[in-house]
């Protein structure tokens, strides 16, 4: 047995509950979340979402890449939301590396060449919070009225805090 | 009150709650997750995922974007994840869009020109999966070790189909 024949079990005890098989494509809340992969954040629990609330976007670090961008424009432009959180958090991984030794790493690993690839680390967290908002908000295609509002989120506390833009 | 404002509230509720302030950061599971960000999936109530248990990463498709393999790759290669699953969804948006009609609403939306953006839609949703489990496997950054299988979520039972490679 692997992991994921586990997590299929544990879906197929899911999906005998299951009773919310009717919901609509657009989020209800009209809302999306930007954050990280990491496996310490669960944001529909820290942020009390509900199944249909909020589309969920998540990367390593949170980031406001061209994908998350992507996923942004379908978002607001084919589904409606209008209010987007941003949301980092302490102790993430991308605090800790550089592209230059992640890039040389792969190299020696691998035998391939990877100094073509950003990781989008970052060096200060509230920073990179302020520098995604501003990604957002200056895309010429996200709807000049979507709001859109940073914070970091403490993986000890459980608590988001914002900051200002 | 936006409903930024409630999720806040929701979130001060939350930590008041929070008891799970000691996890490491390397996904106790060793999973990575890769699905859409759509708000009638939560991957963690799906999978029976506790909190720490595996990497989720999530965009408009759920596609092996190359942003996608940023994420993993970091997973992999510096969180210990040796297990993927690629996961996208019965009535997803990118089923019903195409790039050429998305560029072209956009561009008379906001008069500046998409047409360099790939959205990365499909036609096919077991393809899809097929195609991402494929770009992930042979990506040259991606460890030989790591297993990666492909999913549909029905959104309407709740429920995982294995998609034959």
């Amino acid at each position: 047995m692997t992991v994921t024949d586990d997590l299929l079990q544990a879906n197929r005890t899911f999906a005998e509950g299951f009773d919310q098989g009717d919901l609509p494509a657009p989020p209800a809340r009209r809302v999306a979340v930007v954050t990280c992969m990491d496996a310490r954040l669960d944001p529909a629990s820290f942020l009390g979402l509900g199944l249909g609330d909020a589309h969920v976007i998540r990367n390593a670090g949170g980031r406001a890449s061209d994908d998350a961008l992507r996923s942004l424009i379908i978002s607001s432009h084919l589904l409606g939301t209008n209010e987007y959180l941003v949301i980092h958090h302490t102790d993430c991984g991308m605090l800790s590396i550089t592209n230059e030794d992640l890039q040389r790493k792969l190299s020696l690993e691998t035998g391939e060449d990877a100094s073509h690839i950003d990781f989008l680390p970052f060096a200060d967290l509230e920073q990179s919070v302020r520098d995604d908002v501003a990604r957002i908000k200056g895309s010429p295609f996200i709807p000049p009225g979507v709001r859109v509002r940073g914070f970091t989120y403490d993986v000890h506390t459980g608590k988001l805090s914002e900051v200002d833009a």
